[in-house]
């Protein structure tokens, strides 16, 4: 394969936004627009979806200073999809289109920011072209507050909604306990196969004001030994602060939030009505406690939080966006970029750029190891702090109007 | 009343916490250390209920440094209460209590911070030295997230969390419509009887990304008006965003949060279970339209959001617990500080501090005027913009420890 590839570049978005999604995308346009070797940079709008329909917008058209503006926009600017491309061998209907827009706009860069889904799609599609022997460098930035692709240190996304997840569990703290009352408080925090994002709460509990008990899918979770728990640490203290991934199941493998739902119950217009894992256990709690609990999710605000992001997660999201470029233009196809993390001479965190194969990537999931979960399956350990520590610090500079966050506004003017 | 009265002076707060009811105590604390009038400052545990159990900090033995990182640290530090005195002339036993600790500490100032039921409190007390011929001077430093305080502009406590409630709307505006499939989402936004809270949504809306639908307990809640105005926008756009005040209620006064509770749904344990409002609306929209809906409660994280406060607010807060004390010292007693909006040379907002009387705030409401809410009753006019915007301005200046809040930590030193 030739070094010098000219031609124009897409970049898709997919899966579900994080905070810094958009900043790994602009580090991808920012660099694409200034390398002589792009001639064009596209994004699609919605992902894949965007290439299949044909919709394209020009980003050399947008003003610089407006997207400059996606380093702090939250959720993905230029729409996402979950979208799942067949298997080519059973059906290439999608491929060929994909390959007939490539051929229209020349283009010769694919890079997709996304999750474990996306380098699937990556995968696929990288595999197609090479088949067709079309020349095309395809590339995958990864994002994913779940923190579970395999093979890479960590996310990007990752770290901002962590730090919104200890900073609020820290905030809460202090509120849940202000009553000389009685009080239980279950925050439902997401991730439903990886419990990284629920760990996060334990940076609270390590700053003295967090959860009494942590539970993560790593683990399965036993009612019986939950009631045991918080009783004790009620009885001891008269609060209890308890966080729990969405994705808790006890030892059959059923979901706890389920638990609820087996009765089907229904509201005034006869229709069924699902509470949440949050509501679920907190109403367990009070009927087992008799006290006062509140049930809370921190729903969507965990992963646009771009108020309360990491700059490390900004700074490193921008990096690999901008890496997937250079290492395109230099030649490289086929791989993710990842993080590995080192340190410099006074032991500080960096954090490193490495290429992995799209293949190993694609369907593999990292959980949260077993020997950073306390014994009691309740809690996280020191190594997890650790670990999570340095990719959550400093605060996100943001621009602001009317004291409120100045989103990037792009003009998406169609390509031609 | 002589001008100078040497004493100690008691500072309790009450009610719900907010994210800057700290920063108004920091005011009244850090002014009564430094005033040569005052020999002890002690702190109410749990509010009037410490002076009750003689549960009393003294405040002069905590480190400055310590007091200050008050100014950011949410909730109520020194704990809150909800308890109601009865009517002196009906039982005067919490009284003669009062007194009792009153004169066993030499206790010549008492400031209470909180909302309407503590600036009743604040009234009975007084009146009832006056009555025991026992001089002390006694001041409400209001707060609340419901701006419902009659009589002041505004309330210590409402913009910060007008701020969070804005910033995350925008920010969740952002996240769902970036799917290309339909999306509903309902925003549960405190507030029972005044809609100021849920009306700081519409400031989402005037920066171009907020809700779409906006309802306050200020007007009657029509449901099949509701399904109108969501199918109407939903049908033009594919999404609607919707925020609703938690005391939202039909024309016979019935709370709509209470629709989904009249089946009595149990879980799988045979327990009852209630969903809150937005997991109702959700429910109802989703059988209505079909699509995917969603409904997110702000919870707790709404009046403690202390990363997200206004400056504006901490300044002021601070300002009002100042005030209280220099008043008092200056021979005022019986007042609540209030806010009076004025504006500089420049026709900038300026704040200006006024004093009310205490009888004429205790049991009074404040509601959003009927002409700042639009003909539709689902959205808020130009008016309330230009009210609430000059509030929310300014970012918090926090101390961090770790990439994370940096909250203080009271020694508690019981009062001899």
């Amino acid at each position: 394969m030739s070094n010098q590839l000219k031609g124009a570049a897409i970049i898709g978005q997919s899966g579900g936004p994080t905070s810094v999604i958009n900043a790994s995308a602009y580090g991808v346009i920012r660099t694409a627009l200034d390398n002589p070797s792009i001639t064009h940079v596209y994004g699609a709008a919605h992902g894949i979806r965007g290439v299949l329909d044909d919709v394209l917008y020009d980003m050399g058209q947008e003003d610089a200073a407006e997207l400059k503006l996606l380093l702090n926009t939250p959720s993905s600017a230029l729409g996402s999809c979950r979208y799942k491309l067949k298997d080519s061998e059973a059906d290439d209907t999608d491929y060929k289109r994909i390959l007939e827009i490539f051929k229209k706009y020349d283009v010769r860069y694919f890079f997709y920011n996304g999750g474990n889904d996306s380098m699937d799609t990556c995968n696929k599609i990288s595999k197609y072209m090479q088949k067709a022997g079309y020349e095309c460098r395809i590339m995958g930035v990864p994002k994913t507050i779940d923190n579970d692709l395999w093979g890479t240190d960590h996310c990007p996304g990752y770290a901002s909604a962590a730090k919104f997840v200890a900073t609020t569990c820290m905030e809460i703290y202090q509120d849940a306990r202000v009553y000389d009352t009685g009080m239980l408080c279950v925050l439902e925090i997401m991730g439903r196969h990886a419990g990284w994002l629920t760990a996060a709460a334990a940076l609270a509990s390590h700053m003295g004001c967090g959860p009494d008990l942590i539970y993560l899918p790593e683990r399965d979770f036993d009612m019986d030994t939950f009631f045991a728990d918080v009783k004790r640490i009620y009885n001891a203290t008269g609060k209890c602060l308890v966080a729990v991934s969405e994705g808790i199941h006890d030892k059959t493998g059923a979901l706890i939030a389920e638990y609820g739902a087996e009765n089907a119950p229904t509201d005034a217009f006869g229709h069924k009505q699902l509470g949440g894992l949050a509501a679920t256990l907190a109403n367990l709690l009070k009927n087992e406690i008799g006290c006062k609990v509140r049930g809370i999710e921190f729903s969507l605000m965990q992963r646009c939080g771009a108020h309360i992001a990491s700059q490390t997660d900004i700074d490193e999201s921008f990096r690999s966006g901008q890496a997937a470029v250079e290492y395109a233009t230099q030649g490289i196809t086929d791989k993710m970029v990842g993080f590995e993390r080192g340190a410099d001479a006074q032991g500080k965190y960096v954090c490193n750029i490495k290429l992995m194969d799209l293949a190993d990537v694609a369907n593999a999931e990292k959980k949260v190891p077993q020997e950073w979960i306390n014994s009691a399956g309740n809690g996280l350990n020191e190594p997890f702090i650790q670990y999570a520590l340095p990719l959550i610090q400093g605060e996100p500079q943001r621009t602001l109007e009317n004291g409120l966050p100045r989103f990037a506004r792009l003009k998406k003017i169609a390509a031609k």
